[in-house]
């Protein structure tokens, strides 16, 4: 089983890099390939689009490698995401591929290209405060599909597709746009105002492509910064108030997050 | 002529409320009504939305109001838009709109709806260095339709609109999605990071009715917070790049921004 780590957003730290294959290794049969690239650095990037774009085509078209692990979120994968799922390679369409925050935009794109994309853990998890679990979890999911893995609400047969709230925004209207036709949404965020998640709900909810979802379910809204003044609602308040104003059904919640404990939610579980 | 001036978003200060009072007292020639509901307060917003969409309603109903001013921006408007451009009153087709940043929802809503908006400085930029030059402006626009006024690029004729970056990007793929199509595209935006620009960018020139428009000019991008690290790219850079992405012309920088020297820009000029 080989994992290859590129890093189509920003660059990933060393030390997590380090970490994550010392738990490889004490678990054995794994082989996890970092790509160079992860350190490579050009501004806010980890190197720019066509260096990143290559690493991450280079492990796509590469028949030794089973799965394609995102190093970390930050900002950047939107810019290569098109390009990435375009003209797929044959070796592409045998992998899984396993990203969440930023990365959610490859997500997109590969599962509209036809790809087995999840929703979960990445590399530089290992830095979070008991990120071990999560990258634990990660090569679980990746090696062994293990169930346990799995987001415990996810309902076999049935298709899911989890999003960072505002990424999912700025997927609206793409050529990129998810197709959650059927789905059951999950959305999740971390470091947004109250207003700013308000507004992305109003976006996505206001989008017909987000109407034909089944249904949406809340993970974690994190490290929510304080609102000046007092916003007035809160964040699950903020998600069942625009489910209900666009006939969306609200599902709960989700155990998925920018933490430890986020689990994982393959977009098509029926195929995996 | 007479101006009401409501609050669709965020509480109007009482001094900024009084400031633009004097101003118009001064002018002569205008009466300014300014509604209760722009000192009212409910959580983030100038009233729970009820309040805020009848105040709107009932002073685009009243056919003594030559012209509806929003007071400020802040975060809301997106709240009650579409509720206030349905079922228009008739009083509501001959009067002018006039606002910015967060009332781009409104301005979009209002414009689809066939009312006569533009982009331009509100009551509260009184407040601003500077501001009182922002008020006459404004006034100068709506009492006398003064060509100074306007943004000095517009082309006579030709459809122009403008919206904060962060406000079109959250209308992109809903029901109030402005109609672009051939119209020269003026964007603005206040205390986005760098990658929040790009990001922004990425996601309205990626949209088919973004592409539509003529060409993209940029206004003022201000109070950009640091990046960490150092993105590698400005904001013009952003837009320019997004736009040769995208196939959009771009059209050099524009006169308007959050501040003083913020001008007009009337979305069909044609028409006044």
């Amino acid at each position: 089983m080989k994992i290859a780590v590129v890093a189509p957003s920003c660059t990933l730290h060393p030390e997590a890099a380090a970490a994550v294959e010392a738990i490889a290794a004490r678990r054995g049969g794994v082989e996890l390939a970092i790509h160079p690239q992860c350190f490579a650095s050009d501004g806010h990037f980890a190197g720019p689009d066509i260096q990143r774009l290559a690493a991450l085509r280079e492990m796509m078209a590469d028949q030794s490698v089973d799965a394609v692990w995102f190093a970390r979120g930050g900002y950047g994968s939107n810019r290569i995401a098109e390009a990435a799922a375009r003209d797929l390679p044959e070796a592409a369409r045998s992998k899984r591929y396993l990203g969440y925050s930023d990365a959610g935009f490859l997500l997109a794109a590969f599962d509209r290209a036809g790809l087995g994309v999840a929703h979960g853990p990445m590399a530089q998890d290992v830095l979070r405060n008991g990120g071990e679990a999560a990258i634990t979890r990660a090569l679980d999911w990746l090696v062994d599909s293990a169930q346990a893995a799995l987001e415990p609400g996810l309902k076999p047969g049935a298709r899911a597709m989890a999003f960072n709230l505002t990424v999912l925004s700025s997927l609206v209207g793409t050529a990129i746009e998810p197709d959650l036709t059927g789905a059951e949404l999950i959305i999740e965020d971390i470091a947004e105002h109250e207003y700013r998640i308000d507004r992305a709900m109003f976006h996505v909810t206001g989008s017909a492509a987000v109407r034909r979802c089944a249904s949406i379910r809340m993970g974690r809204m994190s490290e929510i910064p304080a609102n000046d003044p007092v916003f007035g609602s809160d964040a699950e308040a903020i998600v069942r108030d625009w489910c209900a104003r666009s006939n969306i059904a609200f599902g709960g919640l989700a155990d998925v997050g920018h933490d430890a404990a986020n689990k994982v939610v393959p977009f098509d579980l029926a195929q995996d």
